[in-house]
């Protein structure tokens, strides 16, 4: 047994899946047998080749054609007789095909590199990741690339990047394990939201668990069994059962408003980070979108969405939410999520850095563009719009200038936009939580990233595991600022909600509708768990 | 003319020398006249003992005969005769001087670090050091040891580590500018504790500037002027007269004690970062120091200072302090302060991670040495015992508990402390100010530290150029919690002091008082300012 962190619920049983980091040594042998070297190339190439096809498929099937052209150019590549030939060539001079291939991919590499067309030295990177594959299927080594998975497994890693997550494939990944995150870590936030059990921070897992491991994962309580005897797989298999009926039940939740004892309506709205999320917060009854976290369309990709792009996603959203209220949230990056085209530099402390709406200030392309989108979406839905990191009141100002001015370019563009967007700010930067009774004289609404929030106010890093034991939710300075900020709102007439993990946790709700909260947002799969608590009292 | 950061007020003018990284290139080539190479390479041996000989001279008088005993071991090294046949059998090879002393250094590291013993296997460090001044001899490469210095000159460098600062000779050294670091940074701390003028964050620098140029450096306005005109220059130097004259003017108040205009004592105290401020200190009239940070008796060294070479230093400030109150603060290290003996690994945010009493609560070793030195060295003077870090209520009992675990051994032991030790807090962290109401109960007194409370309040990591914009001392919510602080303490007796930069910000004080401030520590240099500043409206 492993105790780790409850960084998704829900239970998975099944077979370990361990994907370890790359071993890049390759070293340079003597072969005698020249042409068995080449046919073991030969045979690589087409293992190679057929690796690509698949992940091709299984790209065109969850991301679009669009995605899928960087392998064909991979497979380009594989098929390009000059390469072939060169690799070849070494063989016969009793290189080893490894050695070969790398030699090989260098040369390429360097020619694409030195070349004066910036597509064509980006094209080194396939070079290399097309190189890289064929080594692997020269020495036998399993692909570790999340994408893959063909078979039901627990996935087990040192990390995943938002970049493997947005890989994982639903349908065989029944849990996942890592030795780095925590609870409020991007990975656990995705697991939540695609309803996948998971448990961080085991330290080592990666080297104490092995592939075809029997495992019994604890999304709850954090915790890992490893090979379990039948009793144990019994009673975690009646936990499996008795968890489906649970939610069965809850469904019964779905279609209810929800108000308190005294009346009042409370909002449980649903985070998501992409348009293919919406079904899911459908499906759980939220009553709206209270946080939806644009970042993830500036990810994994090559340059910025165009408006274009972006319109079509808000579009969606607020078509697909018919009128129900969809927050969005301007461009969180820096900091922990880093986006290849938008350098912020090394920093030291990339929590307390350029990050959010600093950065936005700093890349007013980005941030008009994508106001720009999101007010021609605006005409689709009950848009709200809410700025990420505000720390005092001159930055609330200085976003809704801003706003203001790609208003007036719209408007002389004659594009339409709502004239009831409202606008609000997150409240996640103690200072903002202080000055609440400023800044809501600013806004229409607050809502209270309680992450960031506790994270700031208690100084700890929320990804450290050496501090997370310092982390903590129900720390009376939080609870004070969090009661600050509901008054603070309700004094000037405002409302206030919360897109935090706190929002979702059932012990803490009875307190949050005591101070006053107006409407909380949480991953879709906890939208009925917590409408149900609240009914409680009323039901 | 650049504009950085003003980091140390004072203006200087002089010549800039320019400390560039080195370059670690060491080419192989072919020597045909290897007699004449062999000279070179002695040549370079005597070059490098006469460095060694002038910084050990320099070591001794600054920081005693133990801190030059390892220029001793780099003379062995450059004595050593299977050394230096080993390099001159390689010349005879035809390889150039600087490649033999490269290949060979190599050669006696890997000895060295092969070793049982720990203390031959640290000598593989001093080879290493002894191979790079070799080298750097033999290029005609200037030496780029800040210590080495021997004219007046503005030192320009990319960062200046706390190592670097240590070395400073104040005789020659007239000011500094540095490409990175703030106003909070510690090489701008100490440049305020030794009075010199620098301005930091000025991009490329080092690139800019060359050994030679003429520098103006106006650290109270954050501006350099390079190689200006004579009415320029004219100018500052009328401004340099006026400020010794300003500072001879305020040494009348030297022995004031302070009291506002309602008859209140305000103590003025000294910051210290090591026992040889104090003299400075007790010059500028200090009523007390207000923080030592013992901190620096940890960094520069292999292993951690002894209780008993602790207790020597607490005991010599403590003496020397004649009764006036000393505040020393418990080891505050972890985040930009790292120290080789204390591995607290890679942390993403250092400053929200294990730093200070968290780090103390992993090692408690070091932290009961700290402790049973810091009760031992009490009945000398005036000690009031400070934690950092604080953030949440069991924090300061665990401390204390660990306290009373220490007093126990020493009593047990025979060994004597006082019994009218204070016991107070940092309040750094934002949850530190909002329950500073619950806080207060636990401790005699309180020491806001503006600096980490301002950084943490506003999510901005002081130390960061890109967001240094928005590190803004009178913030409302910095402001709000700073009196809430004082207000809390005060209803339960408690006193409280303010030892971040904000304590010599002048336009700051009447807010200060008006709050109810009770003591203010900051760099010796500013007390007299501050002094003045505050009997001003008794005066």
């Amino acid at each position: 047994m492993l105790k780790g962190i409850a960084a998704s619920s829900g239970i998975a049983i099944g077979k370990a899946y361990v994907i370890r980091e790359e071993e890049n040594a390759i070293n340079r042998y003597e072969v005698k047998d020249t042409e068995k070297e080449i046919k073991r190339f030969l045979e690589a190439i087409l293992k190679a080749k057929e690796e690509i096809e698949s992940i091709k498929e299984t790209a065109v099937k969850n991301f679009g054609e669009e995605k899928a052209l960087i392998f064909e150019a991979h497979l380009m590549i594989l098929e390009d007789e000059e390469f072939k030939a060169s690799v070849i060539e070494k063989i016969k001079q009793n290189i080893n095909a490894e050695y070969a291939v790398k030699e090989t991919v260098e040369m390429f590499e360097g020619i694409f590199l030195s070349m004066e067309d910036e597509y064509m030295r980006e094209r080194a990177a396939d070079i290399r990741d097309i190189g890289g594959r064929i080594i692997r299927a020269l020495k036998g080594e399993e692909k570790s690339s999340i994408g893959d998975i063909k078979d039901k497994c627990i996935i087990v890693a040192k990390d995943l990047t938002p970049s493997d997550t947005a890989q994982l494939n639903r349908e065989y990944v029944l849990g996942f394990i890592t030795e780095l995150g925590g609870k409020t870590s991007h990975s656990a936030i995705i697991a939540r939201a695609l309803e996948i059990p998971a448990v961080s921070g085991i330290k080592g897992a990666t080297e104490i668990l092995k592939t075809g491991d029997l495992i019994i994962l604890d999304g709850v309580k954090g915790i890992i069994y490893i090979n379990p005897d039948e009793s144990l797989i019994d009673e975690y298999q009646n936990k499996i059962q008795r968890e489906m009926e649970e939610k069965r039940e809850l469904l019964i939740y779905k279609d209810r408003k929800v108000l308190t004892k005294d009346g009042k309506r409370i909002e449980v709205a649903a985070n998501i980070s992409s348009k293919e999320e919406v079904d899911v917060a459908l499906k759980y009854g939220a009553d709206g979108i209270g946080l939806f976290r644009t970042e993830f369309l500036f990810m994994n990709r090559e340059t910025a969405p165009t408006e274009e792009e972006q319109f079509e996603v808000y579009k969606y959203v607020l078509e697909k939410m018919e009128g129900r209220p969809v927050i969005i949230r301007t461009l969180d990056v820096g900091g922990d999520k880093k986006i290849p085209y938008i350098d912020v530099g090394t920093e030291m402390n990339p929590f307390l850095g350029l990050r959010a709406i600093r950065l936005c200030f700093e890349r007013l392309d980005l941030f008009k563009t994508q106001l720009k989108a999101l007010l021609r979406a605006s005409i689709y839905g009950n848009l709200k719009i809410m700025f990420p990191m505000i720390s005092k009141v001159d930055e609330i100002k200085r976003a809704k200038e801003i706003l203001e001015d790609v208003k007036a370019e719209l408007k002389k563009a004659g594009q339409k936009f709502s004239d009831k967007i409202e606008i609000g700010i997150m409240i996640e930067v103690p200072s903002a939580a202080i000055i609440s009774d400023l800044l809501a004289k600013e806004v229409d609404f607050f809502s209270i990233g309680t992450n960031d929030l506790i994270q700031y106010t208690l100084a700890v890093d929320r990804m450290n595991e050496k501090v997370s034991n310092i982390y903590e939710p129900s720390h009376p300075a939080v609870l004070r600022l969090i009661k600050m900020v509901i008054d603070n709102a309700h004094k000037e007439g405002k409302w206030v909600g919360m897109c935090g993990e706190m929002a979702s946790d059932i012990s803490m709700i009875p307190l949050l509708i005591d101070y006053g909260i107006d409407e909380l947002s949480m991953s879709a799969p906890s939208v009925l768990k917590v409408k149900k608590e609240i009914l409680k009292s009323v039901d």
